[in-house]
């Protein structure tokens, strides 16, 4: 840093928003908040191009680099903690890598923490991390209950919840868009002309079960097509409740479904399985479409299972994206639901045209 | 802490040798280091019964407190990072959340980093580390390979891989004990009456697969049976693997095995699924044992899968004493591996007897 430090005083927020920050940089020359701290810092490994067109865009706007040392660095311990309630699994763990990656390029560490739901031990948590000074929170957890918030916190850290449900309604949460995803799956049977779609899910009292059934419904009924309480079967989040419900839905049945919903790929992987038993025909009798985009199970199923990605590593870099802005000093709250995306295979062809990627 | 602190010079390791530890008072007490810690300070939820005892064994053997702050706490950052090579999955997990329960004990925070492949990155992360003023370092990687030593570190920093092969052979590594593991699963099966015993694995690259291979092939032999080099057969770890070396094995075959010992769940699963789809009986005509006991191959499995635990979580543990213990002035090197436990379900019944445990 060659340009000398100002006192140490705290910058008024005011004077903050009318400088040009590290941010517009980034922007401006399209390159990432990292990429012009290393320019300006002349650290890092930069080509000679990118750290010249950093430096040119940063003079154009007036940009002073120890501005970054001011409203980022400066006073922060360049930590963040990730705590869950539960345990770091297969759903949470593409979101905490993405956002490791993405803290990882700003010179931000993580400390990983697993509450494993006892809230002593999140508490004793909690005070660790706070010990440790982080400048921001992010919190996952099952998203089967809303979560208690975690806190007392102190005033102005920084807090993300992440695929999970904060009881507090004004705390700033990221989920998958699980209506959205439902929605984008029956749209894709009616397009390949399926006409009795049943849905096959998992416990009630998971809310991602709650919002993929009314996207299921709400999309049905737009289709002018029925959404028969027969054909909805709520159970386990497993293979074995997937053949089940395909023997409660074909078994004995003179009218039987041509497609499924299946509220997560284990369900879809042993509903195929049991309509194979059955001898009916995965996709040209009935299509069958899943949840999660889980590769061990859509590949291994036969044929191939169709399913809707949650996009979780975009979920983590948003937040990660989110927790770099609100530690800077924005602020944000509220519910936001990021898109998911349906991955056509086999099982649910033919189709008669793409479905609309969100 | 009522006790004075001593001046703070380096206490020469014979002296710390000489008088009694922490962890002589842990053992003797018969509680971790971290409740000695709390019951010495006064902190931390105790019951008044394991607090007092504490104070009478440390009180018995002379344990002064501050020997604790002088050995274990001061001057540290209490702080460790857990670096992987590939990414964090199914395998990592379980041994990252036991090393992080074993840490959070001791009040040692976990900054997780994933290096994903590159080595660069893994050297961005490693700096980022010692700028931090980690106590010690884990390193967790894929398997197939041996992977390079991480480096260069400060000298003394303790250092545990896990696992994880690495190169330098004098590094401490952790691994699963995966010959003892396949001799448990063959020494299951002779039990069982069988004869004749094929083993469906993975890529060779794998030192896993060798390993298990050659469990396999001398457990075989002690128990004066073949291993024909034909009921070997090496591929992918997935299903379709296990359904197409089912078809190798059995299709057009007179003679065929009793007996399937598979590299890993997935195949265990296939090969089921297969033979269920010819017709021939799991257990009945063909007993079948996978590896890995992830439960969801295992219970999804129809019938449910024998397999060869791992024990991760130990693994974990362990690696969590090991670097407590290392950080403390203990020195270790070497690869130890840790035994496995074999999970008897259905797809191997009958046993005749149970199998020894590790």
């Amino acid at each position: 840093m060659t340009t000398p430090k100002p006192p140490a005083t705290e910058q008024p927020t005011l004077r903050r928003e009318a400088a040009p920050t590290i941010r517009d940089v980034a922007r401006l020359a399209d390159v990432s908040i990292g990429t012009v701290s290393k320019a300006l810092n002349a650290n890092g490994r930069l080509s000679a191009e990118t750290r010249s067109k950093v430096i040119r865009v940063a003079a154009e706007i007036g940009y002073r680099p120890n501005d970054l040392a001011q409203s980022l660095h400066r006073s922060k311990s360049m930590t963040v903690g990730i705590i869950s309630n539960d345990s770091f699994g297969r759903f949470t763990l593409p979101i905490v890598e993405a956002l490791e990656q993405q803290l990882a390029d700003e010179g931000i560490a993580i400390f990983m923490c697993n509450a494993t739901d006892d809230p002593a031990r999140e508490r004793q948590h909690i005070d660790q991390l706070l010990g440790k000074r982080i400048d921001g929170l992010v919190v996952t957890s099952r998203r089967a209950d809303e979560r208690s918030p975690v806190g007392p916190l102190p005033a102005g850290l920084p807090v993300i919840y992440v695929y999970s449900q904060p009881a507090d309604h004004a705390a700033l949460s990221l989920v998958p868009d699980d209506e959205g995803g439902a929605r984008l799956a029956i749209q894709h049977l009616i397009d390949g002309g399926r006409r009795r779609i049943a849905h096959i899910t998992g416990p009630e009292r998971f809310e991602a079960v709650r919002l993929r059934h009314r996207g299921y419904a709400n999309a049905l009924s737009e289709a002018g097509l029925k959404a028969r309480a027969s054909d909805y079967l709520s159970g386990a989040w497993s293979e074995q409740w997937g053949r089940e419900a395909v023997a409660k839905l074909f078994d004995g049945k003179a009218q039987v479904p041509d497609g499924l919903f299946c509220g997560n790929d284990q369900i879809g992987r042993g509903a195929i399985d049991a309509l194979r038993e059955r001898g009916i025909a995965v996709p040209e009798s009935v299509a069958v479409v899943g949840f999660d985009n889980w590769n061990i199970m859509t590949e291994a199923a036969r044929p191939p299972l169709s399913s809707v990605d949650m996009n979780l590593s975009a979920l983590g870099r948003e937040a990660g994206r989110m927790l770099i802005a609100m530690i800077d000093g924005e602020r944000a709250a509220g519910t936001r639901r990021l898109p998911c995306t349906l991955i056509v295979r086999e099982s649910s062809h033919p189709v008669t045209r793409q479905p609309g990627q969100l």
